[in-house]
């Protein structure tokens, strides 16, 4: 038994460690392409210039927080189990956010590096472009979670064999570092999402509407800021959502492994984990090879490759993991339910936000009647589009549960392995999502470096196919993200010593507060991150005004902006406004403890899971709609560009922006920072209580 | 015992009649008053066609559809309960559907016929017109609660007593009569919704926008159709969902009281009721006497008065009811935290969309920065302003629970008193919200008719005070549905026989996955509804649209359009539209039990109490905000009419108008309906399978 948890930790670690090498090798591989012309690079240049003045505000106030933060967990696990924990835990705390930090950071620097090179590569034609642009791409996907991955297995392994400590105390430091990683998670999401939607409003609003210069001017100082924001909401964002629900599945399951009966249970997270990165790895050279005609063929091949690459080392690990009986197929089947589950809710996503369906194209045609009935329908299939995922997730669940009972596993721990099934092959995700805004900004690119109409058609099917990876991203994160939460929940109920036969009991006043009080959560705080939009773009509008009253020759183009400042206000903005919403997800869960107690808390994780699923589905795919139809409308239907309707498709945009960049995706983090907030301080508290 | 048993059943009864008589009295009295001039007498004669087109048509509807589900209803209890219990609940099922259906109608005649009554008045003064303004709305209050009330004591006092039946035979069948009257308030509710805006957006489009003619303007032959819509939405519709509640209230707490003890815990929610009731009829006249300058101090006081006799009352009642020890204030404590609650919900509701307070005036500045920030701005005070609601919930919740569980008495007795508590003086909320369009459409008749400036200040007066009865009565109503549905929620899990102590687990895959779908149900219904006023605006559209191009001298003022037509056309559709949604929200409950099973279905009514309440107030209180940020602008705020703000605005308040008059307000009796299908037909269901 010894053995396995060896085995498997070291597995971890290296396969891990084999993803973050393959990562920098891909990385070294884009560097070398063909930067293109000297236009070309000047414009990259200004927006790797903003990224790096995003990344680095980010990066210093992150650290200020864990700063805080991290002396806090230290000292209050000192306090309860003694120096040592507090030590690793303060450290892992520290590594989670560190590690997960240096992962976007590189991937974030080698997207916005990578849509220059794609650009210039789109010359030769489709597949060395495809190819820097997957590479591009999946350098993030590869680089995040491999260092993911690897954090984990290391920090297990030296707790249980280096320190000698037991399971609990091993994983309980696991959670630290899962903890950390979701602080880089709300800082990148959260206030990412606060910063892009703050550039692009501002940007708009004084460039095109009051001076009447087109969009991605560069005269406009918001222009860079605006470029930035994609790369940020989409690239570092979505990754560190990601890989955040990633660490957190894996940790949870670990921890409900080790409450099933320890041993292999414990460890085969971490394995399934592995030989999903190991398909992962397997599938990004699957898809270069393959790649022809139309890339999105490729990409979905190698995502089916990769998969049924992973199916295959999932049976090989489970039914050699020398679980006793048919134990293995309760956690092979789970897992396997996971991962469908996770599939087929990203594939529906997509059927609610595509610009070729019904939903969209509907809301289009409202357009042509008004703008108030674009809204309205964008709003209304935007909530009939939950049905599908929660349809799914709670098949998903039913299916872990039940297999995992059937064949003697305990069935929390089957709703843990199946989060981890579902987020197994997540670096072939986080690849193909990052791969989208890599070619968003070689479109752009190309358009104003004026290459060719045969590179535009190149760059536009790149363009088509990233649009389509990112709306299937978005679903996919909502369903992992529920997963995990439910797993965590059931971590929760653990860590708090809920006794399992008596319960949660829904019949009682504390629960029903407990509900009410989490479900109040997600709509609060979607509300609260779109104010902070609205506040945070004023300001951004005032510095605009400024530079364009300030600068002389700014708008006659003699003269150059300050983009840097734009950046760095918008930044700066964004961060200060997260401070309230970050501060309620990890305040609130606190003193719904204290004054209600652990079964209220479990309820208000509950509560929140589910009003913060539903609020993050109908809010990325309402703004997807909208988003679409305007698009739709722009290729030429019902009057295209400068219509009535193309005028009511802009404003319907223009609301579904904050939905789908800014609050929408933000719930994901919000609901598993709110749900580990509670897994950390509940367990140090109920010891200091006694 | 039985002593106490007899006399409240008696007293239910007697004030009961006492109500509705004294409606009778005052319909006798308005319609005494002067009315009007010939031209006025012309527009009400119009209104009042059109509102007996939409009730006859609406109440065919109805009695067919009463005409299939009572006798599958009776079947059902015949077959498992023997033939008695079976034709009783099919006869309280068709009782509480005529009852209601008959107060209900004859409440809105009464509101449409003392509009022109009230503007008639105005030419006297302040005080009579608010005089038939008040006693017009109160005609709906005291008759529809007055019936209600009646119905539940005879239902009870037959079974008990006549037939010798035990009390939970006897509750059963009061059951039924609740299932009725929430018959009629899911159609004059929700189908009354999808009615008002389908009239009100199809009136716009084609008047205002196509052929440019003014608002009310008599040429439109949708323009009946839309003044009848207001009184369908406010009087009717919210009348029904009131005693929907109301009646649930009551029958859930006798139902919990039964389980309790029986004896006097069963008839108090009668006797409570009554006297709360007779401290309405008390209040209506104290209003009356004390009106003088402003309607709206008037209004408070009688408000207060009635709290204040109520609670003297209450006291008596619960001291004096024969319970043992301290019990009394196990009932006493619990029905004043209800009180309490509803009035601050009421209260706070008006906070977030009152044109006098921030949240309104902001969104109001917003739409001078464009209809998109106007539309965010909205939006989001309106997911914020669910807060104070939801902490009121939450308070109501713990303290009924707790001073039940102190003194001796069962807590879901507590949750369910509560309710009753609260709901206690809903004659008085009643007659304040028909209040709103009475003062609305006299005011209409009053421009209409021409009357001078002295009369305007005077109805403006009124209305202005109307608009603010009305906001407070749906954060009222909202309120008051969620403690209901929570009693509910109280009664199903004791006539499903879940115990107690094991309870609900909120660890349980069944558990989890009914709140999912329970959560998911009012997201998906508010969808619904809101495409169902789509497509029959488009309906009507088409009929606006035929009227002018083939009735001859319409459009120049010398030919009559045919009105009837108009409202018909409406009507059914809204009815064909409801079809779809009503089926779900019975349907779905009894497949989450079959597949499921029963705590599946407890979950499932508790997932949707929690999105339902969220959905419905920031529904309602988004579409408050932005009713009266337009009404801010065109008072002349940010530019006034015409301005670019006001066209945002307008864009704000059409996309409100579905947000607050159907979806929004269909949810509290979407969730009632949910609740009262699982506990009519689990029951069955459960004997049938033995």
């Amino acid at each position: 038994m010894e053995n396995v948890l060896i085995q498997g930790g070291l597995a971890g670690a290296v396969v891990g460690a084999l993803a973050v090498l393959i990562s920098f090798f891909l990385y070294r591989h884009v560097m070398r392409q063909d930067p293109g012309t000297s236009k070309m690079q000047a414009i990259a240049h200004f927006i790797e210039e903003g990224a790096r003045a995003y990344l680095f505000r980010q990066n210093v106030t992150l650290f200020l927080f864990l700063g805080v933060l991290a002396p806090v967990i230290g000292v209050l696990f000192a306090v309860t189990s003694g120096a040592g924990r507090g030590v690793a835990a303060a450290l892992a705390y520290l590594l989670g956010a560190g590690c997960s930090t240096a992962a976007a950071s590189l991937g974030m620097i080698a997207a916005v590096r990578a849509n220059v090179r794609t650009a210039a590569a789109a010359q030769k034609g489709l597949k060395p472009a495809f190819t820097v642009a997957y590479f591009g791409g999946a350098v993030m996907g590869l680089g995040i979670v491999g260092m993911a991955l690897l954090g984990i297995s290391l920090i297990y392994y030296i707790c249980r064999f280096g320190l000698g400590w037991t399971e609990g105390e091993a994983t309980g430091t696991a959670l630290g570092f899962s903890f950390g990683a979701s602080a880089l998670a709300l800082f990148a999401k959260a206030g990412g999402g606060i910063y892009t939607k703050t550039a692009d409003i501002s940007a708009d609003l004084v460039g095109k509407v009051e001076l009447g210069i087109p969009e991605d001017d560069p005269r406009n100082p918001a222009v860079i800021a605006d470029n930035v924001g994609d790369n940020v909401g989409d690239v570092a964002g979505m990754g560190a959502d990601l890989v955040d629900s990633y660490i957190a599945s894996i940790v949870a399951a670990m921890i409900l492994g080790a409450e099933s009966g320890g041993g292999a249970f414990t460890i085969l997270p971490v394995l399934i984990s592995a030989v999903g990165l190991l398909s992962s790895l397997f599938g990004t050279f699957i898809v270069r090879v393959l790649v022809r005609g139309k890339p999105g063929a490729a990409m979905n091949f190698g995502t089916l490759a990769t998969s049924g690459l992973f199916l295959l080392l999932l049976f090989v690990v489970t039914y050699k993991s020398g679980l006793s009986g048919q134990q293995w197929l309760g956690v092979f089947l789970p897992t396997l339910a996971g991962l469908a589950a996770g599939l087929v809710i990203g594939l529906t996503t997509d059927c609610f936000t595509s610009i070729d369906r019904a939903p969209t194209r509907r809301t289009a045609e409202a357009a042509s009647r008004g703008t108030a009935i674009n809204i309205l329908l964008g709003f209304s299939y935007g909530l009939v589009s939950i049905v599908p995922s929660i349809l799914g997730i709670c098949v998903a669940t039913y299916a872990a549960w039940r297999f995992a009972e059937i064949f003697g596993v305990s069935p929390f721990y089957g709703i843990g392995i199946s989060a981890v099934g579902m987020l197994s092959i997540v670096a072939t995700i986080i690849s193909g999502d990052a791969f989208g805004p890599v070619s968003d900004n070689a479109r752009g690119i190309a358009e104003q470096g004026g290459l060719g109409g045969e590179v535009m058609e190149i760059v536009d099917a790149l363009d088509a196919q990233g649009n389509t990876s990112k709306a299937i991203t978005k679903g996919f994160a909502i369903g992992a993200a529920a997963l995990t939460v439910l797993a965590l929940f059931a971590a929760y109920t653990h860590l708090a010593g809920i006794d399992i036969m008596r319960g949660i009991n829904l019949m009682s006043h504390t629960v029903i507060i407990g509900l009410f009080l989490g479900a109040m959560m997600p709509p609060l705080l979607s509300a609260l991150l779109i104010l902070a939009v609205g506040r945070n773009a004023e300001r951004m509008i005032d510095e605009i005004r400024r530079q364009f009253r300030e600068i002389p020759g700014l708008l006659a183009g003699q003269a150059n902006p300050d983009y840097r400042r734009c950046v760095d206000i918008a930044t700066r903005g964004a961060l200060r406004e997260l401070l309230f919403p970050c501060s309620l997800a990890i305040v609130v869960p606190v003193l719904v403890f204290l004054v209600l107690g652990k079964e209220a808390l479990a309820a208000f994780l509950g509560g929140s899971i589910l009003t913060g699923i539903i609020f993050a589905l109908f809010m990325a795919n309402s703004g997807g709609a909208w988003d679409n139809a305007k698009k739709y409308i722009e290729n030429g239907a019902f009057g295209g560009k400068g219509s009535e309707a193309h005028k009511a498709a802009v404003v319907g945009d223009t609301v579904g922006d904050p939905f789908k960049d800014t609050a929408g995706p933000s719930l994901n983090t919000m609901i598993t920072v709110m749900s580990l907030a509670a897994e950390v301080f509940v367990p140090i508290i109920l010891l200091v209580l006694g």
